[in-house]
């Protein structure tokens, strides 16, 4: 066997992983847990898995596989979602009428196509059908992350609160909360961007030269008992500490406190609401807060006398680091807390920007 | 066995029925379709056959039936639509989420509280019992109207537009249309408002006496083609014809033909979805118009140099008349064409004011 | 001279009085406080005065008088309100964007019309021109009231809270609160509708027989303390006072009193915004409350354990009496108290139907 | 006198002749004028005079001139725009009922803040002093700037289009359009953000470096014609043109071309509307075209194969330049046709980002 057909069988095995994947983020749920979009940002997960498979479809079998025979023709228009080149598109909130097609035919939809592609890239396949492919892949890890932050939604819309894991996790360490270290960077001209041979996505490039100033970066994350200190000094009451959009977004949207934190009856704790179910407020935490949107981040940066880092801070710091963390294969499905560390950490995994 | 045993099981008999009924006219839905809420005014299917069931539960069991354990503590708020002396309950909005319970425990929640009641019914009830029961079954044949209307929109809603029943009818008669007919009525000092000793709802009471002028009623009812020959004449341009209301409701909604007519793709002749699904304009020009709004049919009336019968007109004429039309039984699930008759007819059935 | 003249002699001198009492309303006015529009409902002042005008020279001058020049071409079209027939119209909520034409301009056309329309009535006009010149009169006094009405809320949307009227008047009997009385009606087939020779509205018609059951009317109005009864006794959160419509409308916009009702800064006294500024409860409680919704009615009366009366009953007694009552010309500018009296009163002026 | 003395009487002197501006940009309107409110971001010209007034009453009369009377109590609040640390401030729509205080009332508070101001200031101020009304000053350009905006919305909303000024202007060169040229800058490691030893807005400092690349800079404005030109290459057609955000926004508002643009009746050829009414397009088409939105701005540039220069970009090129350009003084009113030259210009003046 060649080493071409050895890495397109490579990129097939990938494929199929990541296609399987999104099927287990499923697993948990129901065929009519699947049809709810709680809010105008999120889709159903059916359609999240509609959709990814209209990607392949649409990019890479109609315009590559010769013979292939589309799974149904309606499909083209009915997943598509806001590639305005392709197709019409139905209005997002129609999304959550498309009780047809099932979610049976959507997964026969995929085995369907995951087939056909399968079949072409284990035939020598030429290097734009890999490209998409990687591509495509990379779509459907984004859908991901998608899907977890819908499936949270929409199983919180419902008054019952169901949950959509049983499994145990220790959310947080034991001991104390980890005083916030600080890592030094001389920053200089520096240059960021993609600079690999491999995927990337558009906005990663070009590559290009900046300068920054000098500049430290927290040792970790703040958590959710940082977090309560500065809703207990009055954070989300004090204008001083937002930026003005923020505090008209916060005042006309009744902030007061992040996204799933709730208390529950009359009682006096808070409690999180999480893909494990509601957690009560001490189990988490010494936790990284999460689900707080730009504004409240940035309120809390000036309550502390920090600020939030630039963009190109991050990636300065973060690109020295190897790729590792609470990743979605460490099943945690949660951030875990900060430990005791000489140096920076969690830049990969628990908490991403939204 | 009394009498009124007897009596007892004739309710209990007729309770089984209606029961049966609601989940029949879901048969053709899957558990997903049971989910869809299209629109705010409808609810899914799956919450109607679960919010007629916590009907009897709450008003009946819960008060009557000694021993009765309910099937679900969460149920009581959970599916209360706006009995605010019983309970808080969810905005209607989030009715779309409850993909939990399943349709299974709901049809589980049917099953208990079906034996439950049965039970209580066939076992000397109170008249109390008995009277609750009746206006329970009243109920959930209210909202079998409603599940209909309400699977109606949500297929219409699905970009694919599903249809709900394949089964044939023959929509209209074969000949010409049948010209309006006038019957006429002497007015006069009448009674309105129930007065046998059965059921009626609050709102149809008391019986009083009005006095009305001499009037007289079109024997059949508005067909499309009849309809359509106001739009041609420019009915929804003309604000002549158009209550001030109606006419400002018409310009900021965009209304230009009914409910559900439309033109596929480039057509010239318009199209009617249907629970058969879409059906060709010239099949049904001879049935009537249906999915008007009041100030549509006001608009169509004054067009046509006419008015539209005020409810105590309607009733004395309706009064006078035993209950035979195409109702739910007939099974054509669409109004039918008028007949060649000598009388007023389709007083039921057929349209409803909505 | 002839006694048609002496007739038109006599309808001239009304329209320029009243023509002047539009005029006379706005005298406390600004040319700024008349650019004010409140609300969606509201117009500002200024326009009151030209569309009034407008309707004066679009269906009698343009039409009538021969050789007539219009003040302003553009004036057609720019102050029209929703007569679709004449010309488009600006949407309503651009009437507070006409600094132009200016008041003084307004006002010029409002001499330019009058002039020429006391000409036409003075120079043996035809009946068609009298006859619109009486609805011409009447469609100008229906928007002195709405200018009272728009000019009160303008006033009460200024932080400052400007003070209309500077007059004294004393807003209250100075006794005790005068208790509820019955008048009692026979009801039978009487008649209802305009059954005059002189003007009325197209509603007001046709005059027609209805049937009333025995019915009785309370003698006075509910008065400001009455209301308040029923606010401390939970009114605005019982929902089982309320109509289902009407509850959800109050938990929508947030009801908890009557518009004009407050508390100023932390006073535990209501106050009561009126033109003559802002007054203190107890000066008022003996006076009629006044702008509430029929919904808020309808719920003091379900309090109350009564019913509004229907428009047939109101009408029958009302037109057993003269037109009497603390209307436009007594210039109190608020509902007077009622009086201990033995039958009913106060069916004229303090208090219409919104 | 001191040198000190003199450079206060200096400051003084600028004080009286920017304050003086801000009431001669309102010469050309009425009060009522300076009533309107026409959306939702503007304000009414007077609320702008005595906003600007609140400015230097509260944040130095009220700190630092000892004796100070307030002219009227409830103008530290009611005049507030978003203050928070201040006080409460009313909505910003509610601007627009503030028929009171009257324009002269207004007037009167400014020459009240006016003359204390100026009499503090030749009394040997404090440098506190100095530099607030130096940030009074510039915060009051900043509201001349918004009161034209605002204005020529303002008189763009009545349907009657009035002018504002009716002097004439040459908008245009009679020649033929300036094919556009490229200035180029070496980039590098530079500095931005303000580095003199005057006033400054907060968000021009910290002056720091920041590394460029090299870039080019057309050399002047893009031009109506050039506009007109993308318009009918199906520019706001095209979505692979806008960003993704922008796009949603252009079809939900509809947009067809730049505010101000318009089709007169039935005419083919645009209409723009400027503060000196409506102009024919052929008359200014060699003007910059004005009033697109970033979105817009963005498209073009896509179009015209370039993009929009980064703000560090621009800061950089306008650092080199003297502040020259067809600024507020030049009477104008409207952006000018950019010159046949060998360089940049236009940097100051005729168009700023919005």
């Amino acid at each position: 066997m060649s080493s071409i057909a050895t890495a397109s069988n490579l990129l097939a095995e990938q494929f199929c992983s990541v296609r399987q994947q999104s099927e287990l983020l499923c697993g948990p749920l129901t065929p009519e847990d699947m049809m709810v979009q709680s809010c105008a940002e999120a889709s159903p997960a059916k359609w999240h898995l509609a959709h990814t498979t209209w990607f392949f479809e649409t990019f890479i079998l109609r315009e590559f596989a010769s013979g292939y025979q589309s799974y149904h023709p309606d499909f083209l228009w009915l997943f598509n979602s806001y590639y305005n080149a392709v197709s019409d598109q139905p209005e997002k909130k129609l999304r959550a009428s498309f009780s047809r097609p099932s979610l049976d035919d959507v997964l026969a939809y995929r085995r369907h196509v995951d087939a056909a592609l399968e079949r072409l890239l284990r035939e020598d396949p030429s290097e734009e059908v890999e490209r998409r492919t990687v591509l495509g892949i990379n779509h459907e890890q984004q859908h991901q992350e998608l899907l977890l932050t819908d499936i949270k939604h929409s199983l919180w819309s419902n008054p019952l609160h169901p949950v959509y894991s049983h499994t145990q996790v220790s959310f947080a360490n034991p001991g104390n909360p980890i005083p916030m270290q600080w890592s030094k960077y001389s920053g200089g001209l520096v240059e960021i961007g993609y600079d690999g041979d491999g995927f990337c996505y558009d906005n990663e490039l070009p590559r290009h030269r900046i300068y920054l100033e000098p500049f430290v970066l927290g040792s970790g994350l703040v958590s959710c008992a940082e977090y309560l200190a500065f809703m207990e000094d009055g954070g989300y009451q004090r204008p001083e500490l937002w930026l003005s959009e923020g505090w008209q977004t916060a005042q006309s949207q009744g902030w007061r406190a992040p996204l799933y934190w709730h208390k529950e009856n009359d009682a006096n704790e808070w409690s999180v609401f999480t893909l494990r179910g509601n957690v009560a407020f001490r189990e988490i935490e010494n936790t990284p807060v999460c689900h707080v949107s730009y504004f409240e981040a940035d309120a809390y940066a000036h309550w502390a006398g920090n600020r939030l880092p630039t963009e190109s801070e991050w990636e300065v710091a973060a690109s020295q680091m190897s790729v590792n963390g609470n990743l979605l294969e460490s099943g945690a499905l949660h951030p875990a807390a900060t430990e005791l560390s000489a140096g920076l950490q969690q830049m990969f995994g628990d908490v991403w920007e939204w």
